[in-house]
């Protein structure tokens, strides 16, 4: 197994930053897409539920239509890819058993055995206190999808720009989400920083490490 | 700028793994947790404002203590740092003012020509809509910081477990953060897997990429 370095992971992570501008006229090939794709695929989840949705916008008219419900920031139109985090309304049974399902399958074993996890999953997400707060709860699975993306991108080379400031309702309907059962969270352009894009020699600013870790 | 392959990535994300047990005898070293405690630091997040603290469990007495309020998981006192994210139960003009002062101090610029800026994220975050759940908003800004730091740590070689089956009220007395204004949201042992952890070779359950991804 090749590990990154500590060192390097840093400079990847310093070298990272909020993309303000995007190059227009830089496209993530292919195969570096397609790895990103299965970055967001392998993202953690809580009970591995992945209650989520990524909708992948390259279509440039779209990309402009979302543009204009994000406060006009360019990076939407200007980005090569645009990701949207999209998360279930509600948790239900259909979800949970869907997945019960995948698992069996993807592990050869009878679904029947995985009544027991399936019986916790929806006593706690469905039935339980925490079903009347299932959307918040995926929000914050697709939060996990977005760190890990944000990182995934940095170590390989590929900049982002996680968007909250979006007009989520507005994206539901552009990308025909309304009535589905899902809905948009949040959103993060890819691509690559253009080279006017002064942010990128700008310092990070980050509170002392005394006022943000507590050592016990 | 030394980037990592996409492949070299996706082979860190299949090694990542929700790990259950843990090998109690393994430290990471001072020199690789520094380096993930930087990683904590540079989580992205909305304005930037850092609505976090991280607390850093290396004190066995105390994880197992906290081991005995997540459901007795083992993970917690066998890990070699217990990682325990919490936020502020509401956000407010103190902690904005906190964060201009140290930008203007970061970047050599004068705070007042940042009092624009401040005013937006005062509008937004106390005043405004969001103020009513900044708490939550704070929340999902954690779980960004979750993310980063679960794949930070895989592609240096650093196994972890997302914990969100914990009773955050009582980490909270045990973390003595009651009354304080900040409160736990989520936790992630850090450390290296027993080599007795089935998990480690059971294979990921994830959806279909169809299910999964939509283009546009």
């Amino acid at each position: 197994m090749d590990h990154l370095s500590p060192s390097t992971l840093l400079e990847s992570l310093h070298w990272r930053y909020a993309t303000k501008k995007f190059d227009a006229s830089k496209k993530i090939d292919k195969k570096t897409w397609s790895a990103l794709e299965e970055v967001l695929i392998l993202s953690p989840s809580s009970y591995g539920l992945q209650p989520w949705k990524f909708i992948i916008i390259e279509n440039q008219e779209i990309k402009d239509k979302l543009k204009s419900v994000s406060w006009n920031q360019s990076q939407v139109s200007d980005c090569s890819h645009h990701v949207v985090f999209a998360v279930k309304e509600k948790m239900d049974e259909a979800h949970i058993e869907h997945f019960i399902k995948q698992m069996a399958k993807v592990r050869g074993i009878d679904a029947t055995s995985l009544e027991g996890y399936k019986k916790i999953m929806v006593g706690d997400l469905v039935n339980g206190p925490r079903g009347q707060m299932s959307a918040e709860w995926a929000a914050r699975q697709a939060y996990i999808a977005l760190g890990n993306f944000m990182t995934a991108a940095a170590v390989i080379g590929i900049d982002t720009c996680p968007l909250e400031g979006i007009d989520t309702a507005k994206y539901d309907e552009i990308l025909e989400l309304k009535g589905s059962g899902w809905k948009v969270v949040v959103a993060c352009p890819a691509g690559y920083r253009s080279i006017e894009d002064k942010y990128a020699e700008t310092k990070k600013v980050r509170f002392d490490s005394s006022d943000l870790i507590i050592h016990k």
